[in-house]
């Protein structure tokens, strides 16, 4: 490959109270950078640049882009040089028309999610060692972004053969298919997962934790201000990449990943690690069930061209909520 | 009253396989003081006495008897006085009848409930410095009793006015009657707990733990070694009692709870804290749901005379459990 | 004995300068009650009582009383007598003459130390289920007072058989001559410990905190607020108790610890345990040394009737400074 | 540059007393993959190879390599044309000759340092799910290597400018000097630091640890089994890195680091971390002292030709221990 990506970079959703918005990532331990009456630029306590996340007041929730930050502004070029030779059409975001991004490349990916790239982002102050600002689940930095697709067999093979991605761990299904995978260009378990569903959906944004205890103290921070009800799904281990993890839905139903956890996977010789579909330690190591909801739902997302929504599709494999049989 | 009791002291369990149920509590920590073909006894890595769980093998698992420790031999004889004196018939196990226990006192209690007395327990060596015998969830101590009873207000009448019991925490709900009451004699949020259900049966075994790490560590440790499908409930916290849980079932089915937070009870002036029966974060604090089974299942126990099973009586108030609306 | 000393209650310290006092106790996490120009009144997170800690500004640092909570105002009366009986002058302190108190006995032990109690103090809220409050090293409950005085083997036979205390723990150094010892009135490891030195002082208050974790996020919090230079001693552990600690000076250099570990002490075959004077294992579990102000360094304590410091005294027994050679 | 990399991979320590090595390391938490009479060879949870230190029984303690892994074999092909271009003499290690490592290329560096290169381990199973043989301190893999060099300016224009690496953070000093340095190959703080000292030595060996509990646990397990007087320095955390750290000083005196904390720096725009050598929280963020020995003592390094001790040189700048003036 002649291009470069670095990691997962940032999300934009859309959604439809601010207010509302600005409280449930603050409690989330967020650090707002920037706002105004329509955006809200939020990052983590780790990062050194300008956000992670941004918030766009509109009527309808959805995602507007889920963005890889790749090495530098000549990557951005062979990646829309790649993406034109395969017939993808690509739509350049030049630089000052976002704020504190340089110039990026949107396209909609064979999946049919909205995929921005950009290289360059103003620096922000990290507040790694401002421990007296660190607040709620202390949120450190993003780390990846899961899809729902119809078709996971097809996003991997594009992934790791044209965009240079390796595979950590994946689930495998009836005939030897690929029911779930999770991709990597940082050498964590993962920036980007694709898992068997209803599709293409966002299903949530992770997000990493520095310790487990930030983790119970977020619980317990969120429900005392009277966000237990956003709280979905756990705390849990998944078996699926050894994560400790918290689910929430933000106001609008974005679904949010507190995650603690993860392994170093730089070594070449990391062997993928194997699951069946059908071993329930897959999805919930400590065996109790997830709520229908995390199976069923998850967040819509927009065509870069015509900022509508983009149609689902049923996928092609069973779906499937694994259960213990004790 | 002319009796001083300390403290839950004891529980001893009917348990059908010896060798399965020896595995499931060494792997939560226990250390075993002693055994034979047909009983095993288990303590805390802070306890000094002998034992706190005595695993009895039989061909039905039930709840033989749930045990408190007094200050001396005198408050046995002063119990036994007291409930002569109400009419209760009372059964002496005579010092050495009972492995490391002196004389105790047995007497089937208003709700059904085999309840035992003792003062004197043989001691054992503290293993709270022993750190590295610590494993698995790192049990520390034997906590609390969690009763399922017909009629809630009479209990708490009984061990508050008779028995010199006090109240933490209770839920009250329709026309001001009692649901639910936690009650202690040490200065902690429990030695028993009455919750309004089809009994008298022991919904759980409290243990303590002494930090939420282990609980954590805990769930891994048992999901590792094959006990996932036995972690029936959490981790969570509970509204009442402020407490961070983890419930598993046995391999009979009993149920114990993990159990850390908890605080100091001791102040004349401390007043009750009042939970309505709707508050959903009475009962979860995080706001995820509990199962069915946590609701529905529990422990029947035997008659001290006659060694069966008491017949199950449907609570008076109506049974509920409490759910989110969002 | 007539009288029931229930726990440590409060201390009031002199300070010279309110603000630098009251950023600092913020910053442990302590909530403020109430304050004046010459008064700050803090609480822990778990109280339910109006404050833990008085500071008031003057001259010079000291400490003007250490207060124990006793059960009722009938407590307070035989205590008056019993300390009259022996020929100790006490001083009442009438209700309303202290803000948030009731009435109260002030008497200067036989240590020198300047001892109150009282019975009867406001209520105010928990913050307990307040998480989103918590700060700081989430100070919990205030837990003890730890004083050096010249005869530790006086204090001891008088706490123990004269107001009821017991030991938990204790150091004895040659001739079995107690050299430090660990009482309570609560069933935790203690109230009040002795320790052999220049004496009387107040080496340290000890506040108990939840769980470990809150003493790792304490001294990050505190670091980065400056605070480093106030951390004395550790994060280590006692063998002694069993206390995972941290030592810090506040801006008078009066000692704060911050603590967690400890253990129920409520059972009457409760053995004490004892140390040998030269274990190391006993000051510090885990084998480093502790700096040279720890052992020499300590707040002067007030006369109650005089209001001048109270003469030091030279110990009885050696001054010993533990250290591993290895 | 024409190869690439990894990062640390392990490193190679000469022992006089294999029991009690093993003893040790096994009381950490590391796995033994293998041993004989002569070597034993560990690896942490986490790890996926063979092994990340092994110990070798010689009479006199020392450090025979640290080593880096590679991408491919190719890659030791250009790393020795690399030496040898400028006139370093390099040794092969053919496969076979070491076990469950294949070719390897050894160089002393131009601090004196002796480092091994090579592309192939044997894997082993990774116990990061297997919770149950988790212990100690659950040592995870190995993250870095410490190094004492007399001249710290040279060693970083090496390593970023011909070797690859990147700097994270660094230590400035009198004239702009760097005084110490953290370069990183794997995308965390560092895989290699070097001090200002004298030199050159190996200060100590970085293994990371999954969450501050574990550190905490360690500390308790080490000094049960008796291990508190090897506990040199800690817990306690860095300005630099943001390290939580614990100082262990094995059996022969060889430092080992626990550390938990770290952060990602694989973003082209990560801006290097400086420090000023006289900023009291650089060293120590908590603000307690670290005692002489950790910095006058460091293991001596062989010479990979002669098997002999490399001679010490004085460091070119000044030595210097922080300390607070508060």
């Amino acid at each position: 490959m002649d291009f470069d990506i670095i990691r997962a970079g940032r999300a934009v959703l859309h959604v439809t109270d601010l207010e509302k918005s600005r409280a449930f990532y603050e409690a989330l331990g967020f650090i707002e950078t920037a706002s105004d009456d329509e955006k809200i630029f939020f990052r983590g306590l780790e990062e050194h640049n300008h956000h992670s996340i941004v918030l766009k007041k509109r009527d309808i929730p959805a995602v507007e882009v889920i963005s890889y930050k790749v090495k530098s502004e000549k990557d951005l070029d062979q990646l829309a040089a790649f993406y034109e030779g395969q017939g993808t059409e690509v739509k350049w975001m030049e630089a000052g028309s976002q704020e504190a991004v340089g110039r990026a490349l949107r396209i909609q990916d064979l999946s049919g999610l909205p995929v921005e790239y950009y290289a360059e982002m103003d620096q922000a102050e990290r507040m790694i060692q401002k421990y007296h600002y660190h607040k709620g689940a202390k949120v450190q930095r993003i780390d990846h972004f899961n899809c729902m697709v119809p078709d996971v067999g097809k996003a991997y093979d594009h992934y790791i053969n044209q965009l240079g991605f390796a595979c950590s761990e994946y689930t495998e299904g009836e005939e030897k298919k690929i029911w779930a995978a999770w991709l990597h260009r940082k050498p964590s378990v993962h920036d980007v997962a694709y898992m068997n569903g209803l599709g293409p959906r966002l299903h949530h944004i992770g997000f990493w934790l520095k310790d487990p205890m930030n983790l119970i103290d977020g619980c317990d921070v969120l429900a005392s201000m009277g966000y237990g009800p956003s709280i979905e799904r756990g705390p849990g281990r998944h078996g699926l990449s050894n994560a400790l993890f918290l689910y929430l839905r933000d106001p609008d139903g974005h679904r949010i990943e507190l995650y603690n956890g993860d392994y170093l996977t730089s070594d070449p010789d990391f062997k993928p690690v194997r699951w069946d579909l059908n071993d329930p330690m897959r999805q919930t190591f400590w065996g109790h069930e997830a709520p229908d909801s995390w199976f069923d739902e998850a967040s819509e997302v927009l065509d870069i061209h015509s900022n509508k929504k983009v149609t689902l599709t049923e996928p092609k494999l069973k779906k499937r909520k694994p259960t213990f049989v004790t």
